[in-house]
């Protein structure tokens, strides 16, 4: 018996929106309907159809989970509340601060309209979480440490490039090897800002700029690189463009703890990401499979990856995962 | 408000027992009712009172789940599709290949009780199985790796205490350094049992006893160690003592895929445990909050790791989940 396919839709063709097709196509028992965007349709490289986001209405029974590629800074508060009250949907949104507040939005559209969302999903906000919420309650007399990198930062990578004299620039975050070595020991460190990560600019001039002002530019930026050791290397457009195209990013979420009879237990989830968009459209994905099971289970609301439980994520039944994974 | 605590009960008095009692300790919703054994309660050293495990059913209205302590081979098997009758329960069940056929039982008993069960808690069934569902949700094309170890085989040390001429034998499993490597690179490697793990064994032999004979019968022992590289030292039943007493454990789950677009993603958990039944113990006290949660919202017959939501192991309410940890 052929299961009938999770029919999915998404809005904002960047590189999440290519991920999410991507994604799509790795799971058998997925298809995507359409691509919806605020671009000319004609100018988008899907393989589904590309329309107009203003024509999403009519698609209200011809989706079942609609996956939102835009951005946190602006597209996702204004667009998610009222696409859940249409849709069900899945978004990465990664404000963290935010959350709460943009939980509550997505929470009331989607019971308003009847409709399951789930929101911050992705690496972190997402899987991260789940293992910093999984740490600290298989050990809860502990401590947890999150480091980011081998990763670009596109934020950063930005403020890079509004520095005077600067024409492109890519920044990468990188984790201190000797304090993950530290907390890897179990010797519950107390770290500052500068000695979990470091920052390491490749930076294109424009013609006849001061490299030393840009440089220092960089290295003083309060919030972004101030509080940090900064490494920035000058290297033409070409190489910028050869060496540092990809996106990796990853990092270490790590548990140092004690248990009752005083032994060091350390739990240590790490991602190293090839490309970060791409693996976040894929965790967009498996979440999108568990909010259609759940939703037909008449749940509705926000939900996170907190109150999704493994086994829905997956395309087998539970059944088999039992016998299979566990 | 104070809220009420979870009132727990223990099955068995050994490590993991022990290991219950320590982590109910550590988490201030909990609170140990009582251990019920097969032993002479007055020979128990618990903090909470002892019983006969042949009292049990006066518990009935006392107790909100029951943590089941007893080993895989005949305790579990034996106790918990009668307990699951009787009480909400969680195990550790562990012998991976007789899991569908025990959960079958438990599940069964436990509906008829309107009884809620979570069977297979712990690390490896447990969180390692919840490593590897999710490694095949994000990364569905791809392949995974798990490696046990450094740690203390139980089942490997008692086959070499079998061996005639021994008086006493610790086994370590230790993944070899080079395999892991070559999954993190991305190799996707196909490995043997031998290219996996080796067995480090450190053996006190009887006076007199014939070491080469010892060691030949350890290394070329089917099942237990023909397939592995073996290293058999001796060593005094002091220094056994004094340097093997600990029982640490853990190992990595890796997930290595490519999405879309061809790169490499990397997944990885690991556990680094100085204390394996503590460990254990610590993750089934979680999974019986969740238990005692699930029930209330009026679910019966038995679950697993991947049927449990994180956010139901935590004492926080959601609301704080979502602020402080997502």
């Amino acid at each position: 018996m052929a299961a009938e396919k999770i029919r999915i839709g998404i809005v904002g063709w960047g590189n999440l929106g290519r991920g999410v097709e991507q994604a799509a196509a790795q799971n058998r028992d997925m298809k995507v309907v359409g691509v919806f965007t605020r671009r000319d349709p004609k100018d988008i490289d899907s393989r589904a159809p590309a329309f107009p986001v203003s024509e999403l209405a009519k698609f209200k029974k011809k989706i079942d989970v609609l996956l939102l590629c835009g951005g946190s800074a602006t597209d996702l508060p204004e667009q998610a509340p009222k696409i859940a009250g249409m849709f069900n949907a899945v978004c990465s949104y990664d404000t963290h601060a935010k959350i709460p507040a943009y939980f509550k939005k997505v929470d009331a559209a989607a019971r308003k309209g009847r409709n399951l969302a789930v929101i911050s999903t992705g690496w972190d906000p997402g899987l991260f979480s789940l293992a910093r919420l999984l740490g600290q309650c298989v050990l809860p007399k502990g401590k947890d440490y999150t480091f980011w990198g081998h990763g670009v930062s596109q934020g950063h990578s930005d403020a890079i490039r509004r520095v005077a004299g600067v024409q492109d620039a890519v920044q990468y975050t990188v984790p201190i090897e000797s304090a993950v070595e530290s907390v890897r020991a179990g010797k519950l460190p107390e770290l500052t800002t500068r000695e979990k990560h470091e920052r390491v600019c490749y930076v294109v001039p424009k013609e006849g700029a001061d490299r030393d002002a840009i440089r220092k530019a960089i290295v003083e930026m309060p919030n972004y690189f101030a509080d940090y050791d900064t490494t920035v290397s000058f290297v033409t457009q070409e190489e910028l463009d050869r060496d540092h195209d990809g996106l990796p990013h990853g990092g270490f979420v790590l548990r140092s703890g004690v248990t009752g009879g005083g032994p060091t237990q350390l739990l240590e989830f790490r991602l190293q990401l090839g490309s970060n968009p791409e693996f976040t459209a894929s965790t967009m994905v498996a979440y999108a499979r568990a909010i259609h099971r759940l939703r037909k289970e008449g749940r509705t609301g926000a939900l996170t990856v907190f109150d999704v439980p493994f086994g829905l994520l997956s395309p087998l039944p539970a059944e088999k995962l039992r016998k299979q994974l566990l």
